[in-house]
């Protein structure tokens, strides 16, 4: 009756009322970004693609979300972790996991038989968050894929070679590429006798060896896989064999060795030759090592395959990539083979948020945010159009410049925003100075302070961001 | 029984293998970019991002999904655009309806006082597509907001300013900035005799006055929305009133004016004269039209409001925004008062591409994605990992160069290469030039070449390099 629905309707405002009151907050896993961080993170875009143009590479977008179809049976168990959309009629969708999946699919979409790009873009899954340890439900992936019929390795062979150069410039510390083979790993699965179903399950075990001791891998093959335990001992001789890459190439490319006399492990190393010789062509092969202990997790891979750590740093791989020729032809029904890298970018930003904070705790200053070359100020009241006006003539020389929004802002406001901003220029000007057509230039660096014409306040001021530039 | 399960096993195989073949596509409402489109996007987002710096605006970023109950109770009619992710078990989310809600989020979550931010990124609407009109279920939007407790109308002058110096910049064509001011709209609307339920309708048939003639929105609120004729005719003596700011702004300030004797009216009568007066200053003034007729949608608006229309171009507003001091303290129960603008980059991509697309066709150029200033060709064969070699020392000179993915590539191939990509540099070497330790460097605009012994390579490319910017 109508007492119920007078009661329903109270009972709904004091659900809203609460619901106003509640704390608003960020979805799990997910998070805002500070301008400060966001400084950081265009400054690691920057070098980034930076290196990308270097090496012609463009650049493409794709949806955040995808048909659902489109990246059902691409991750193996891991599909359990997309974030599908809500039924709200018409198409099924999901947002996407990686950019690989989008990029075959993009390729086999628009038709494309060749292409070298990179991929910045945020991507999605339903993971237990660890924010701390960098992992998170929302987070950005920076990919590189060469796509085309090319001469054996070449297409690879400058996918690491971008990744050595971006991680060289990063300079996030000393780091390592280890490299294996799709073939020298089903190789030497074959000759140690695992049967041809269990090459992936086995592979997945050998994965975790940058966690765990053989021992523990092992049991994993023998007691949850079924294997023999002579079969796995087999393993054990194969993926302790990590060096540098020529030598240990020459090792397993003697006649007699089992990798050597076998089909798949022969043309694997003769890959591997070429491979080699062009990255130490480029300069480029110093910090890779030959490893038959990495067996990345993803089914898609058919060639190379590799994952750069950083030495000392506990934090897991830093990037990981490799050869996939098959997966745009699952879209198309025409493989277009590809090749590529992921670069962890998340892991990045983290290390060089904390050397940046590092050096500017060091240097007494804080992070900047903001871009300004020049606050103008006055002196007296009354002057705020007159700051605007010289403003606009700052911006429209291209000068970087901010007026301060207070009327009438005291000298301390604007030295300590200089101050906290480090911004290098103030402009300052009163009434006498007004009367006399004529302007302050203060130098926050250097403590100097020089009057200058009005008119000639523009040339001034580029002059003296010209020569600070040159001197930074 | 097993003859059922295996006719369900072989049905299931048939759907597969029909879905393996079904050809793939992007999500309705949804796009890939290709290379020529970024390039353009690219360049759009620098010039825009470039105008916010010189302003000293930071960047911030925020997920693109929200909680669900932060986007509820913003939007009104709209939220039925909103975009749910499934639930999967743990918080109910959804696609960012717009960036100016996220924004508003991010200021009380982060206990934000005061920020002068840009916001690049895309959201996302169900609506019914419209691809050829620019109209997307996932677009860009670019916003720029002052939030923080400042003296009256200096962030509205500074947005508006910004908002100026960018439709300026990107050379779009003649635009115009409506203004109008949510105080003006009250005070007419009370003046008419209104009753204070219907100024939300009658506002959004206000709004309609763009597209419809005053016949027909004055229909609507005579006959839909039950507005007497007089009080409509009233509304549509105030709403034909525009012109340049200041001679109108004079007029509505008449001692007599009714909206001058309106204490609404008369505040954002005051308002106003203090906002043109600062754009003046600044040298903004010009193309901004004081417009009696603008009746922005959104409810969150309690100051100024505008919106920018290109001349002559039938796309309806490039940009839109205004004051908004109450929707930050829906979420924090504190106040923060903030002005923004969202420009619509979407029509700004449509637009910058024709123009490209036109410039590119009368130079009889294709549009250019990539960056390589460089192409290292050789004559004869066996000479690929020299070709490599020497781009690692050009790219590490930080010169942007490609090798050439065919071993033995035709001087054909080369020159091809380099016309269609614009390639303005070739550097070329064959068995004899190895033996005398040279290379020939061809300018393919001026079709000259020029011998160099290699260890001169990369300061005489950088020379030829400079100069060419230099003449560019």
């Amino acid at each position: 009756g109508p007492g119920l629905a007078k009661f329903l309707e109270e009972l709904r405002g004091v659900v809203e009322a609460n619901q106003a009151r509640r704390k608003p907050k960020v979805p799990k896993g997910a998070r805002d970004f500070l301008p400060e961080q966001m400084a950081i993170r265009e400054r690691a875009f920057a070098a980034i693609t930076g290196v990308f143009k270097r090496h012609g590479a463009v650049s493409i977008d794709t949806p955040v979300f995808e048909l659902r179809e489109t990246l059902m049976g691409k991750y193996g168990e891991d599909s359990k972790l997309i974030y599908d959309l809500a039924d709200q009629g018409g198409e099924i969708l999901s947002l996407r996991y990686d950019l690989t999946v989008p990029f075959a699919r993009f390729v086999a979409v628009q038709g494309i038989t060749n292409i070298k790009r990179y991929h910045i873009g945020k991507v999605y899954r339903r993971d237990q968050p660890q924010m701390t340890r960098g992992r998170f439900r929302e987070f950005f992936q920076c990919d590189f894929d060469i796509a085309g019929s090319y001469s054996p390795m070449v297409p690879d062979a400058e996918v690491v070679a971008v990744l050595v150069e971006i991680l060289t410039e990063l300079r996030l510390g000393q780091f390592e590429v280890k490299l294996n083979h799709r073939g020298l790993l089903d190789a030497m699965l074959a000759i140690a006798g695992v049967p041809a179903q269990k090459f992936r399950p086995i592979c997945s075990a050998i994965d975790k060896l940058d966690k765990e001791p053989w021992e523990v891998v092992k049991a994993e093959m023998v007691n949850d896989k079924g294997l023999p335990e002579a079969v796995a001992d087999t393993i054990g001789q194969f993926v302790v064999l990590r060096g540098e890459p020529m030598a240990l190439l020459a090792r397993l490319s003697a006649p007699d060795h089992p990798l050597a006399q076998h089909p798949q492990g022969k043309a694997a190393l003769d890959d591997l030759k070429i491979f080699f010789e062009m990255l130490q062509a480029m300069g480029r092969l110093g910090p890779v090592t030959l490893d038959l202990s990495l067996a990345r997790g993803l089914d898609y891979y058919t060639g190379v395959i590799y994952e750069a750590v950083l030495q000392g740093a506990q934090v897991g791989s830093i990037a990981a990539g490799g050869r996939y020729d098959r997966l745009v032809g699952m879209f198309s029904g025409k493989d277009v083979p590809a090749v590529g890298v992921s670069i962890g970018i998340e892991r990045v930003f983290a290390i060089m948020e904390a050397q940046m904070r590092e050096r500017a705790a060091a240097a007494g200053k804080p992070l900047r945010a903001i871009e300004t070359e020049v606050l103008v100020g006055s002196i007296g009241s009354g002057l705020q159009q007159r700051r605007m006006g010289l403003c606009a003539e700052l911006w429209g020389a291209g000068i970087k410049a901010e007026f301060g929004y207070k009327p009438n802002p005291k000298m301390a406001d604007n030295l300590g925003y200089c101050h906290e901003n480090q911004v290098p220029f103030m402009v300052l000007f009163g009434e006498d100075e007004v009367a006399r057509r004529v302007v302050k230039i203060k130098d926050m660096d250097a403590h100097a302070e020089e009057e200058v014409p009005v008119e000639e306040l523009v040339p001034a001021l580029k002059a003296k961001l010209a020569a600070r530039e040159a001197r930074l």
